[in-house]
C-alpha cells in the first residue's frame, strides 16, 4: 500500500501532511515512482510553446510543475480541436494565502490563458471544517476571503466557476459522490489516504467530494446539454500531495463513463526554514503572505530563511552557497520570471554570501507580469 | 457490541436485514433490552388518549408500536404547548409499497391530525441506489412513485414536506451532515451497523444523511426563522429495525446542540409465510401489495399465509389455532379497526379451522377509516 512505501522511504507525502525525512529533502524521483505517475520533460514544455504560441510560463521552464498523468493526451486533445477544461482548489484553512498557495493559481491562469479553456475552482470548505475541526460558518467565511485572492490571480470572469462545497454540493454533484462512493471500498480508501477505525465517518466520505469536479457532468456550471460535456477531458493543477485523490479518481472515472482526468504537479513550495516540509498556514514563521508587508517580508526571510551559504565568509569564497537548500534562491527561482537575471544571481550568488543582496533581489520593484492582472 | 449480542442471540435486526431464528419469531422482548429502548404500555396509550380527544389508534390498542423512546417527553412537550414535528420515511426499494410499508405511514397520519403537527418524509433513494446497486435515475423514479402511494395514505399538504435525498441533500442538510459525520467514528459505525472494509465508502457515508431529518434546523423547509426551530423536539416514527440509525442520532444530537429525537417504533410486519421475518419487497409472495387486486390478495393468503390451525380437523377442534403465528389473523390484528370484531374472530378462530373465513374476514367489503383519505 502506497501509505506503508511512504513510511518505509522515511517521507511522509499525503493530502495533510508532508515531510521530509533522512536527508531533509523531500525525494521527488522517489515520489514520482512510489506514485506511479511521469516526469515533465522538455520536450513538454517545447510542445506547449508550439502548440500556444506562447512563451511558456516559468513553472514550466523552472521544472516547478515537473510531474503529470497523461498530459501529452490532453495536448493531443488540444490539437485536435477537442474541449478539455481545467480544474483546480484550495482548502481554505487561513484567511490569506502565502507564497506556496499561490503557486497553483498563477499556474492555473497561465493555463486558462495559453489554452483558452473554462475552469473551476474548488473551496474545500467541507474539508477543512472535518479535519481542521472548524465551525461550519468559519470554514464557510474563509472559503469566500480566499476567493478574493484567488479572483485577483485574474482569471477569466466569462470562463471560470468558484465554488464552495457547502454552498454548492447538491444535485448532480451529490449524485455523483454517490455513484464515486460506491466503486471506493473502506479497504481501498485506508491504502490511499491511510485512514484509521478512530477516523470519523466525515474523512472517510470526503474522497469522493475532491472526484467529483474532476467529472464534466457539469454542464449545470455551463448551462450546455450534457451531451456536449459527456466526451470532454478535464486537466487537474494541483500539488504532488494530492495525487492520492486524483489515482482514486482516475481509477473510478471509467466505471462512471467518463475520461480519467489528467494531472499536471507542481513541487512543494519550501519554508522559509527549509526544504525539510511544506510551506503551512499553521506556522505563521514559515511562511510568506500575501498581506506580509515589505518590512514584513525583509524581516522574515532575513531571520528565518534558510541559507545556503557556508559559515564563514572564507569558506562561502573558496566553496560558494548550496543552491539546492538556499531558500531565498529557491523563492527566486519560482517567481523571478528573467531567466538571464536568474542565471547571473545564481552564478553571482554561489560565489558570494550576501544574503542582503538576495533579498533585495527578491524584493526589488519591478515589474511582475503573471502575478496579478 | 450490539450486532455481536445479536448473533448471540441467533436473530438478525438491522437496517437491511430482519430474520428470527431458533423459535422461528422475533423476540421483541429481547430487542428492547438489546436495543436500549422501553415497552410502550398501557398508560401511554390512556394518556394519548386524554391528551388528543379521540380514540387511539388501533395499532397504539393492538400495540403494534410497542416500544419507544421519550415518547412521554413528547407528550410532555405537547401538554405544556410546545412544538414538536414528526419525521419518517422510506427507502423506494419497489414499485408500489406493500402492506408492511403502509404500517408506519397510516400511523403518521394519524399523529399529525391527532397532534396537529408538520412532518417530514424523507425518500433515502441514495441508500437504495448504494445498498440495492440501482442506478441513480431508477432511485428517484421509485421515490417519485412511492411519493403518489405515501400521499394517497392522506397527510395534510399544509404541513407536510415530502423529499427525495438526491433532489433535497445540500445546503443547511448537508452542513448538518458534515456535524453530524464528524462526531461518529468508523469503529463505532462498525459497532452500529456492522459494515467491513469490503463495504463501499457510500454506506459509511449514509448514517447521516438518515439522522439530520430528526434536526429541526430545517426552517428552510417552514420558512421559520432559525430561533423559532431550535428548540424544537422531533418525533419519529419508525420501524423497530431503524432503531440503530436513532441511537446514534440521539447520541449525536446534544453535540450538536439539538434536542434528542425521540421514537416510536413499530413490530415488524410478518410474511405470508409467517413470522419468521419481514414481509420484502423483493420477493413478491411474501407481500401483499397495495396494487394487488382482490384477486390477488385471495389467491395469495390462501396459498401462502401460514396457519396457526392445527393439521387436522379433529385436532383444531380439540386444541384450537395458535394465534401466535397465525398469520391471517394477524393481518386482521393490524388492519381490523372493530376491536370486539377482531376479539369474536379471536375467540371463533381458536376453536375453528375455517381458513376461508379467516381470508373472508379479511377482504370483506367494510369501511377502513383510516386506510385511505
Amino acid at each position: 500500500m502506497e501509505k506503508e512505501k511512504a513510511e518505509q522511504e522515511e517521507q511522509v507525502v499525503n493530502p495533510w501532511e508532508v515531510s521530509a525525512k533522512g536527508t531533509g529533502k523531500i525525494d521527488y524521483d522517489k515520489l514520482i515512482d512510489q506514485f506511479g505517475c511521469q516526469r515533465l520533460d522538455k520536450s513538454f514544455v517545447d510542445r506547449v510553446f508550439r502548440l500556444t504560441s506562447r512563451t511558456p510560463h516559468m513553472f514550466l521552464r523552472r521544472n516547478v510543475f515537473f510531474a503529470h498523468r497523461d498530459f501529452n493526451e490532453i495536448l493531443d486533445a488540444y490539437e485536435r480541436g477537442e474541449k478539455f477544461y481545467l480544474y483546480t482548489g484550495r482548502g481554505p484553512s487561513s484567511e490569506a494565502l502565502h507564497l506556496g498557495h499561490l503557486v497553483p493559481f498563477m499556474f492555473t491562469k497561465y493555463l486558462q490563458e495559453a489554452f483558452k479553456v473554462p475552469l473551476v475552482i474548488q473551496l474545500t470548505d467541507d474539508e477543512k471544517c472535518m479535519w481542521k475541526n472548524l465551525t461550519v460558518e468559519e470554514s464557510k467565511r474563509l472559503a469566500r476571503e480566499n476567493a478574493k485572492d484567488i479572483i485577483a490571480c485574474g482569471f477569466d470572469i466569462s470562463r471560470t466557476f468558484i465554488f464552495s462545497d457547502f454552498d454548492y454540493v447538491g444535485g448532480a454533484f451529490y449524485e455523483n459522490m454517490v455513484k464515486v462512493a460506491k466503486c471506493v471500498t473502506y479497504n481501498k480508501v485506508v491504502g490511499i489516504f491511510g485512514f484509521t477505525g478512530e477516523d470519523h465517518i466525515g474523512k472517510i466520505s470526503f474522497p469522493p467530494v475532491q472526484a467529483v469536479p474532476s467529472f464534466p457532468s457539469h454542464s449545470i456550471y455551463w448551462g450546455m446539454g450534457s451531451d456536449d460535456a459527456s466526451g470532454h477531458s478535464n486537466f487537474v493543477d494541483a500539488m504532488m500531495r494530492q495525487d492520492p485523490y486524483f489515482r482514486m479518481t482516475r481509477d473510478v472515472a471509467p466505471r462512471l463513463g467518463y475520461n480519467k482526468p489528467a494531472l499536471i504537479e507542481s513541487l512543494f513550495f519550501p519554508t522559509l526554514q527549509g526544504e525539510t516540509g511544506k510551506m503551512s498556514a499553521s506556522d505563521a514563521n514559515s511562511a510568506i503572505y500575501v498581506t506580509d508587508s515589505q518590512k514584513d517580508i525583509k524581516y522574515k526571510v532575513n531571520k528565518y530563511a534558510f541559507s545556503g551559504g557556508k559559515d564563514s565568509v572564507e569558506n562561502h569564497r573558496k566553496y560558494g552557497a548550496n543552491l539546492e537548500v538556499d531558500i531565498p534562491f529557491k523563492y527566486l527561482s519560482f517567481f523571478l520570471d528573467d531567466d538571464e537575471e536568474l542565471e547571473h544571481i545564481r552564478k553571482e550568488y554561489a560565489r558570494a554570501a550576501v544574503t542582503d543582496e538576495m533579498v533585495d533581489a527578491f524584493m526589488a520593484v519591478r515589474p511582475l507580469p503573471n502575478m496579478f492582472n
